[in-house]
């Protein structure tokens, strides 16, 4: 007995039949075919498919193969049973209707529902912004941590280029191994034993700046819900890194000198896989760690086998004297995996950054590395290993140490000339930032808010923190990107800014409460 | 009673007492205090431990409570417990003794145990050893797929890099874009007009190499268990990625035109990610697909909102008629994503490739990309740009596609020479490669193996396909990096391996059954 509005579905089903032989279950082979049917619109969005019962009649197969097959299509997205009123193709099952003629007609494909879904690290576009943000015709950017690009060696590496390229033998800008440029892995590990590191050739790999090596140590230590021990605060882009990898990171606090006491309780609880460290000049902080610090730390890391992860991206650019040793110096159990970058004290553009470690961690690094690029530019390898080899060097660092010194100097001055006591901070001996504390009831995104109305930017302390709440009254600013009279007139528009601040004293910032999302 | 050889336990505990008002469980406390005891020497590897019971008295807990605390520390390494004898701290609880006098000497870290479990492709090391391998001095490597380093424009960029530096903005060798270097993204823009694609420079993002780019949208695309679809035989790096990110593959076969109808049962039954083809000049056949088949391909994809990623790496190689326009040219629905690279067609050592594609794809491949190097080598970038802006492309590629040419007839001729019916193939239009057929009893590993002997090397078939027993007849010779005496010094050495091996005539080779693993 046919009700009104119900078509006979015997007729969709009549050119197909059961191949009882098949491997694939009968259900399957139904469910296959009704696909098959709404890909090529025998059956149109919304078509109201014969109940359970019929299917099964229709196919001579039991209730159950008949259930199955609307479960397995429904499950798939192809179907939907309504209750008490049966089962009908989904109306997006097919979204086109094989219309090839709507060319140059983009945005038809639904690609964000095709992405995988990962942890996004809450951070996850701070870095990115930073990095990418335009900047105002006016503004002064004190955000980004980078070399002044007046101080880029552009043409002394052009010069060698010119000088040199001849004498290049062709074949090293091909392929080269997935470890390094080796001329350049052997020129990197001369510069180690300088800083007192005794690594060979074998012992260093390069990258496509540090990002990559942090990355590819991420990659190749980290499973999801493993632990990394983090500064607090520490660098952005090591934290997304961890975060995204699926770590859980525990923050130790570098504001009152190393807690090694709190480190070895993180390492009983926790069995941490490694603590990512920058310990001179820190990032944002420029805190150095003591000679003592070190020693100590390198004592209970070796009793516990913790693989110390060493960021020395600041170590060269000290503006008294040269700091203590890195800890890979002092690794007396092969645990320290030293990372440096040539991004601060030449330039970022170059992307390369290497790491000192065990050659056994670097295999493993490379066979990771190979899938992501193959190898880092042969170009930037080549050009970094003239330049290197030139010994030019030694002499850009020293020219970039009294030029940067001058500017720290500076931006200190003008910060307490505009600032006074509003503004606390202390003077690092080396390094790229002064970390500032707001002495106002006035937080870090508040002023950054208002700063960059007034043409100056800088990044809010909680973007160094991994928990929240922290570093809300802290603030970096970064002074070697430009010259003395601009970082004066920078603090000239922060004082400006934060005096207008205070003056207009808004009620106190509440904490806004989490809202459910619904 | 106290047995035989055991301590008084109780003294161990005496200096420690349990917190009953702490968040942590009581068996977390205990074990938290053993711990201690273990890693600071007080119970020394080795140690028994009180049994159960007296550890239940000790801290006056239920047993459960103890029995709790010992199977925690034993989950964690800590302790053993054997069966009618009792729990002991495990003889590798504490590998070192604090001990930091033994400098220098190195692997005392149990790297291996530190790294990460991860799906390893069956074909991990393939692509590395075939990019890293050292060649013997006088051995024709006929493997990796590199134009000839003696036609890389080294003097040329050599010359442009002086000419042009000075006018260079030095904030262009800071930091830039995740996306790429905006005047080379509007300079590849331009040259894919003339291919067809109308990209704007947002729908263009660089790469470090298309490596890069293919692991980018394995990272941003796949989930483990995803189906992707891949020609077979295919591109290893490709397949290498894919499974690195836990995908499935569909293989499609290309030896009999472009099989449609199984393309869509794999559509209809695995719903896959993407359909990861190399549709001119491909890798490693050399097939073209017609411009029939380009345009019946896009229909389906459309049709079924079939994201196709387009590898078009060799497409500018061709060495008659310019190929049927790339099927990014005819996308009518937005699925395809347009992959190239300069490797081929300039020099590997760049590492420059590209896609062109939805800009959402593109802020999503960016997101993932500042977490994996920020972004590629501005030198790279920047003097691909002055070398695409000084108009030189087109002429370096109509001098290397005469090259390629004749090279690619040269190694034919000398393989029918010295070959005859051992081998079969047939000419390429375009692109790097030979695909052969061996047509005796001989496999290509084995080919290979006294192929080395020999001095000439080549990439085996079965490297190419993802399905077991596949292409073992078959392999790939590159003609494109050696001149054509070399190429025929190559084919002799082959016909000689060959011959001298199928008149040796060992018995067939025999299939080794898979031994299981106790």
């Amino acid at each position: 007995m046919r009700r009104q509005g119900e078509v006979d579905a015997s007729n969709w089903f009549s050119d197909v039949k059961l191949d009882p032989r098949s491997a694939e279950p009968l259900y399957q082979q139904i469910a296959d075919m009704i696909m098959y049917k709404i890909l090529h619109h025998v059956l149109p969005p919304g078509t109201k498919l014969p109940p359970e019962r019929e299917l099964a009649a229709l196919f001579d197969v039991s209730r159950t193969t008949a259930i199955n097959a609307y479960r397995l299509l429904e499950r798939q997205g192809w179907v939907k049973t309504r209750v008490g009123s049966g089962t009908y193709v989904e109306r997006h099952a097919v979204e086109s209707n094989g219309n090839s003629g709507n060319k140059g007609n983009a945005g038809q494909m639904p690609w964000t529902e095709l992405f995988a879904a990962r942890p996004q690290s809450p951070l996850s576009t701070i870095l990115r912004d930073l990095v990418a943000a335009p900047l105002a015709e006016d503004n002064i950017a004190l955000a980004a941590g980078m070399a002044d690009p007046a101080t880029f060696p552009i043409e002394s590496m052009q010069r060698l280029f010119a000088e040199r390229a001849g004498t290049a033998a062709p074949i090293d800008f091909g392929h080269i191994p997935t470890e390094g440029y080796n001329p350049l892995r052997h020129a990197i590990a001369t510069g180690l034993a300088a800083k007192g590191i005794a690594a060979t050739a074998d012992q260093v790999m390069t990258f496509s700046g540090s990002q990559n090596g942090l990355y590819l140590l991420a990659r190749v230590m980290l499973e999801p819900g493993d632990y990394v021990v983090v500064e607090a605060p520490t660098f952005i882009g090591a934290v997304q890194v961890f975060q995204g990898a699926g770590a859980r990171l525990l923050s130790l606090p570098v504001s009152e000198g190393l807690n090694l006491a709190l480190l070895e309780d993180y390492l009983i609880r926790y069995r941490p896989k490694f603590f990512y460290i920058n310990p001179t000049f820190h990032n944002p902080t420029g805190r150095v760690l003591s000679e003592r610090e070190r020693h100590d730390l390198i004592e209970l890391a070796a009793r516990y086998r913790l693989v110390i992860v060493e960021d020395d991206a600041y170590g060269e650019l000290f503006y008294h004297h040269p700091p203590p040793l890195p800890l890979k110096a002092l690794d007396s159990y092969g645990g320290v995996v030293y990372l440096n970058t040539f991004s601060k004290l030449l330039f970022p553009g170059l992307r390369i950054g290497y790491l000192a470690a065990s050659p056994t961690l670097i295999n493993r690094l490379a066979m990771e590395k190979q899938y992501i690029d193959l190898h880092t530019s042969n170009i930037s390898q080549w050009l970094l290993h003239v330049y290197l080899e030139s010994g030019q060097l030694p002499l850009h660092a020293s020219r970039v140490r009294s030029i940067y010194k001058k500017r720290r100097d500076a931006l200190a001055q003008a910060l307490r000339h505009y600032c006074g006591a509003d503004l606390s901070f202390s003077i690092p001996d080396g390094g790229f930032y002064l970390w500032c504390r707001i002495e106002r009831p006035v937080t870090a995104r508040d002023l950054l808010h208002e700063a960059i109305k007034g043409g100056v930017s800088f990044v809010p302390g909680d973007a160094f923190y991994t928990t929240p709440e922290s570093g809300e009254r802290e603030f970096r600013f970064c002074f070697t990107s430009h010259p003395e009279t601009v970082l004066w007139e920078g603090a000239r528009r922060i004082g400006d800014t934060l005096r207008r601040m205070t003056k207009a004293r808004r009620p106190a910032h509440s904490a806004v409460a989490v809202q459910p999302i619904i």
